[in-house]
């Protein structure tokens, strides 16, 4: 019996160096791998300039219409980084320094390190939620629905298992996918067929070359495991028809 | 003489696959940084899924606020590649097949090939101009100033030249990095410092981790080489006075 829960979110990547295509933004797809697996639905990324009124106004517009938001970036010690201060603006809370994150900082420096600059760190909006870091001991933080995450992408990636319990996700979205050695406008017409026929179910369409060789994915997402068997087949059949070779799936 | 002329631009990258996490989005680089030789600020970046009503939203609303819109994805042959029908119902205009376009694909294809799927590629916005595809045949388009190009990375690469002349963009955006052997919260205050007495001129900080070593690359950015020139030397000034090493200039 599947539940019909659909729960979304936005990742909101604050940072002028993604916009000026200095940094390959990798973030994305690390959030968005580990959303699908607790059973969110990424519904849209925005990509957004260390600019104060951008951030308040965008976070406030995506907080009102996802069930999650996710930023990355702008909450390291330096004058670029403003996302705690512009979260504070957005929820109209102080932007004080927070003492529990003080706290870990101070443990976590050796004497003497723990400088101005670092200290910058700890200021957050009053009574957020911490987001403990297991690599570099700098918090990020939540508000509500609003998740504040590092943009280095490595820290990131070890602080998102720690919010597993805090984030209350859907059905785990399935998929399957089915690799052929052919080109799209072959199968165009079957597929959209296909699709026709199993219309609550989202079918994908992938061009890849791999080792000198064109081929197409076909990607079937659902939270019904039985819903993407049945596609599976009726795919699988028309592939038949047509002498394609699987590649993979 | 530097006019002051802004020239700034969205991006709408469409496609699940890279909501999903399954695919790694390279695009939003490679226009960016294409968009950046010619003098072109991208404002902000969207990934948004292939739904229909939220292609005409969003590019009806990035459109009016920005002097260029780039989208990436949905102009294949299959049933998933729904741009062009998306950007035909937000400008109002027809959904037709392009003779141009299908001029191009005729002879692009040996006889027998330009089958149904293909030919799908050739329904665009009523008297859209086409931006030729080197690669693969297939043309994108622009209505106004809205540009379409595919969402395979090296397709989209190679429609980007030919742009060119068809894309006015203001003063190039200069850039000038200076890397250093030492840690954001050693330089932060200082760098707030500099950034306070050069307002108009973008300072990005960079943590990096290169060769076992950790390091920060300092990112200024202009239309204008003086005030680059100028914030350099303030940088390296207290660069020197706190004998952090120089890796990179």
């Amino acid at each position: 019996m599947i539940k019909n829960t659909k729960v979304n979110a936005a990742i909101l990547i604050i940072g002028n160096e993604i916009l000026s295509g200095r940094t390959q933004d990798t973030n994305t797809m690390s959030i968005a791998l580990w959303l699908n697996s607790i059973g969110v639905k990424v519904n849209e990324v925005r990509v957004i300039p260390d600019i104060e009124s951008t951030i308040i106004n965008t976070v406030n517009h995506l907080r009102q219409i996802n069930d999650y938001v996710f930023t990355t970036g702008g909450i390291g010690p330096t004058h670029d980084d403003i996302t705690a201060q512009s979260i504070s603006k957005a929820f109209k809370l102080e932007y004080e320094i927070h003492k529990e994150a003080f706290k870990i900082l101070e443990d976590y420096y050796k004497v003497g390190e723990f400088n101005e600059g670092r200290q910058k760190m700890v200021w957050m909006p009053r009574n957020a939620n911490l987001i403990l870091n297991p690599t570099s001991g700098a918090p990020g933080f939540n508000v509500e629905n609003v998740f504040c995450l590092p943009g280095v992408p490595s820290i990131l990636k070890s602080m998102l298992g720690g919010l597993k319990n805090r984030i209350v996700g859907g059905n785990p979205i399935l998929s399957h996918t089915i690799s052929l050695r052919t080109v799209e406008s072959e199968i165009a017409k079957s597929l959209t067929d296909v699709q026709d026929n199993n219309k609550d179910l989202e079918i994908g369409s992938y061009p890849f070359f791999q080792a000198g060789k064109l081929g197409v994915s076909i990607v079937l997402r659902s939270e019904d495991q039985s819903k993407i068997n049945k596609c599976s087949k009726e795919i699988l059949k028309f592939i038949e028809e047509k002498k394609i070779k699987v590649v993979d799936r």
